[in-house]
């Protein structure tokens, strides 16, 4: 299990010892509160800024780690494998995702003014494309901005926002041209405390996820200002097509990661576990559902591993990062289904770190874009 | 989706329609509630007596239903496919189980004691077998029960209860002679409130079933009347194999109800849910997905329903009764994850139907046996 | 294994070991020698129909069995499961299907002409449906039939077709009136021997099935009369749907019926066979494989028997018998894929049945409407 | 598709094209009589040692193509992705295996005695281990080499032998010390040609693999001399072991490269083949079974480089080869299922190359160790 991937170098492989003991110290003690509200504590995200877990890997002139996407993928492993998944998630989306946007696509004002935020944990980040009863298509968008001198104002709702009831930077996805269809879609940068007509809604409970912020959000005649935009008018259907091969590896990278933690807890139990005096693991079952578990994600490993390595070097195709996030996401979710069956009864009970790896799961093959949307791209590039 | 079984006249479908309406007035405003606190109110079990919805199959003479394992199957149903799963397992282990068990090997004062009052729903009864630590091995049972005088002194622990924290009569499972094996298992009739020395642990946290009791319990020193004892002394092995067939059906044929009940929400969702201006339905691949998922639960319920025929016959062989258990579980498992893949986003949030129906049904490979353990049984016979 | 269905009385299972005898001792011993020349014995069809064995369900008068599907269905399984497959699937064709269509739609002439033949194995029926690169595509025929006074000029070529080398009558779907789509199709019956124009292309090797005849036909300017019309001119599509879920039911039973000899094969080769002293049986692995075998060739039975009871009644619909099809030869593969890997390399050589089984299943998730046609119509019926 | 492994270089590639062109010329003309016949004409391996691909991993010295194991996988690549398995096979035995041996435990004198005739095509290598009724137990032999004088003295039978009725020379396992199993197994270098003793048996017929020649040996008192002792004496099963790990990568290796193969002769086929008008490319089940299918060729193939860039560099373990090898071949099962059922019935029909693949598929998953073998061993490295 405890294999070094070939993209990982000391420095990296350091960082990843310190997340993974930032994790243990400062979040963990507080997982199953975090659970019960929702959400992740506020304060602990300047805790983890302090820590140099927010941004990673942007840019130290913004404040950020100033490393890759090697750093982003340890970093936010850390606290996954570790079942606290609130941060988890939160984390990638902020410092992976929307952090990203802003740098990529904001101006120099707009980097500045809040990238340092980002990475020092006062600002929290969300980026919102989904609509209620939309799903995932981006391009029929019912949430207006109309120009109204320097001003957009905008109406309209999104769902299943990640960070949404407490991020202080939306990325919003609108449509500045009603009936353009993809040609209109523009993003905003909504400073939430300083917005008004803008609400937050139910958090939404979910299968597994406890502590993830999954917010819905409303507009109501909320005026954003024109500087405001981030990038070109119009371009953010594009925008997000070129950030979505690295947020699939993301996922994709968790995913399997996940998946090797619940199986190196599960080979653990079934050594001690005994049933009629005998270690579970000397059954030949359980030997065999291991064997098949360790497959699945060993190829999956090698499969992402490749993707990191050709992210980093830049030649990253979408159909490639696609197929990652299909693929990791269907393993995560068979290997641990197998191995929770290994514990029996004591595998349902979220005492155990393999119960809430299970629940947690389930949305892996629908976030970021479903496995079917996934299949449609790589068909497409056939 | 709407076929009537072979099994069922115009009375069961009567009674099944008697239960469904007693579960959406009666127990579904309280749905959320129960599944906060973790158990079904208490005075919810005497409304569910007054409905006759208690001890279906017991006969009339102690106050049961009269009728047999076909009413008992109707109406344990109906809070399960509501995804009302406390009263739906708690019923089903109440009067599907533990009534079952009292009638089967109690002497006819014991049946005159108990019986009565689990049909009105003053008394909640749970049986108590599976031991910490020792997942689905009866026969190495550590709690005790000495001989003393005219007392049996007990102590152990037991763990997964359903009905547990709440229960005022628990089917005991006991060692009553210390290294003798299967040979030394006998069943105590546990008067809960009368009970020095027992005492409820804590109530588990599980991946779904959010309002099911499912409660540790500890006996320190308890002492039970020797008059207490149900059936023969030693005989206890034997009894619980002999209701084995019986219980695994009852899971087989919830298991089989849940997945058509989740088929149909979904057939539903996908003609109603639109993308791109298409019902969803009218995809060939979510037309493929719910034609297997057709395939899977009417292949189930075939075999189910010849499974309860021979049941009622008194014919039901034991691995017949492994192999619907299994199966039954798989196919309810796979059938939801498919429809809820189908829902999206949408299917992850438990407000949807789907989405706690998917998380409910993850203790069914489990309960009741591990699929496992079925197919030992199965191999057995061939 | 060895259990009667519930539609299968004595004289059923009478008629059942009447088959078995009669293809062990006249069929198998020429096994290898169909298989090598890729068609079955013109003579054996002559001893088959004095056997009893052709045409069980057609009656009496017109010199069948006169008895029902389920003759028909312990009739076709004997060859089958004993691996024979030329006859196995010939006569199915034959007896199952050709008789039919000329018992259901053709005049009293048309059967006082060819069912009595049919029936004592003078005269070997197929039906021509299926062209080159047109797949199951039924209502894009390109044969044309072109009404020239009493006769039709035929142009045009079948693929695929059972029994086609060898037939003497061929129920040949043409289109009587090119344009017209499914309006236009219609059936003729060509007296192979009798006609000129009518040429047999070639048989055609296939994965499995060696000693299936499968043939292409060609017509050019076949000059067939126009009393060899079977029943209404532009009627053929509807007979086809029509007869199809008998057709699939055939398909369906004679599926689970092969899975259930290999199973029984491996059972007893596994019970044989030792491993470092162990017989294989006894190892997990091969248990829980077995059992897994057993759970789905038990419950396809169930579903098939459901149906055969509603055939029998008149009440099988198409959207149960497809269900039926799809998943009987779903688990046929499943099943036999699994029997063989148990064999190691003995289950690859083809002196083994279950290899045989095995090659020769391939063919039936394609046969009488491939799947995702089944699922197609299915999803018709949700 | 068409994407180059990174352990193949500008001079690799060439090889691989200049095997793809020699298959193309010199054996694809006489594929359909080889399958006929049981074998590869005796010839033709005199041309293939001349167009320099047999033995590509063996030095020079020895007349050998003095490359490295990634020489080795495009050479037996190009036949079996043409479907002409018989040279396929048997050259990935001759040269990956066989000579392998004799390399790396014969003495300077058997090497220069053997490896320049099986380089130039004059001498045929086979290896037999896998006795009849013994699977892959090869700690049991019973084939055993008692000394006498300056000879052994054979007594035994061996079957399942890739090249057996062909080979001039067989590495032979024997049992030098009766009852003292693995201790005692000994590898002996036969000369077929002047060995008395030494009789080929039947060539078997196999599920697909037609021109495999797959033969039963049988020795009767069959006089070996004792220095064509390969090795020493009792090290036979250490070296067994150690040349696991790289046949097993040609197995992985050759199973993802046709499950490939097979990819794109579907991908091909879907795009041409029209349905109502439309190609079946464009229908969503065509689409998503090929991203299904290219998700896991891709995947398998990410896993297997890895193992080769390891084995070049001489790190890989065998659990990792086990891995591969058993992955390797469920996907290649797996992949080539789904695209034959996307031919329909022109998949069934051996003239198609994907018929073809198919049923030479089936093997993959048990020779070189069933995968069963492979869990095994996996397991054990956990």
């Amino acid at each position: 299990m405890e294999r070094r991937s070939v993209w990982m170098d000391d420095a990296i492989a350091a960082l990843a010892e310190t997340a993974r003991r930032f994790v243990e110290r400062e979040a963990m003690p507080h997982r199953v509160r975090w659970a019960g509200q929702g959400f992740v504590d506020r304060a602990f995200w300047r805790r983890a800024g302090a820590a140099g877990l927010l941004c990673p890997s942007i840019p130290a002139e913004y404040g950020g780690g100033g490393g890759t996407l090697a750093h982003d993928l340890v970093v936010f492993r850390a606290p996954l494998v570790a079942t606290e998944t609130g941060f988890g998630i939160g984390n990638a989306v902020h410092s992976g995702v929307v952090a990203h946007y802003v740098l990529a696509y904001g101006s120099e004002e707009q980097r500045q003014r809040w990238l340092p935020g980002m990475a020092d944990g006062s600002v929290v980040g969300a980026i919102a494309m989904t609509e209620p009863g939309a799903g995932s298509d981006l391009q029929r968008l019912r949430t207006t901005a109309i120009r109204d001198g320097d001003h957009y104002v905008v109406n309209g709702s999104k769902t299943f926002i990640s960070n949404g009831s407490c991020a202080d930077l939306v990325v919003l996805m609108v449509q500045t041209r009603p009936g353009a269809g993809a040609a209109g879609i523009s993003l905003l940068l909504v400073d939430t405390a300083r917005t008004e007509g803008f609400r937050v809604g139910r958090r939404l409970s979910k299968i597994g996820l406890p502590a993830q912020d999954t917010a819905e959000l409303y507009f109501t005649d909320m005026r954003v200002r024109a500087t405001d935009l981030l990038g070109a008018e119009g371009a953010g259907f594009g925008y997000v097509m070129t950030q979505l091969a690295r947020e699939r590896l993301l996922l994709a990278d968790s995913a399997v990661a996940v998946a090797e933690a619940g199986l190196a807890e599960t080979v653990r139990y079934t050594k001690e576990h005994r049933v009629l005096d005998t270690p579970m693991f000397a059954t030949q079952h359980t030997r065999f559902e291991l064997a098949r578990c360790a497959i699945s994600t060993r190829t999956a490993r090698a499969f992402v591993d490749e993707c990191v390595r050709k992210a980093l070097d830049g030649t990253l195709d979408i159909a490639s990062a696609s197929m990652a996030k299909a693929h990791a996401s269907e393993v995560q979710g068979d290997v641990l289904d197998r191995c929770l069956q290994l514990f029996g009864e004591h595998g349902l009970v979220l005492d155990r770190p393999i119960a809430r790896m299970y629940a947690d799961a389930r949305a892996q093959r629908i976030y970021g874009g479903a496995n079917e949307i996934m299949k449609e791209l790589i068909a497409r590039s056939l």
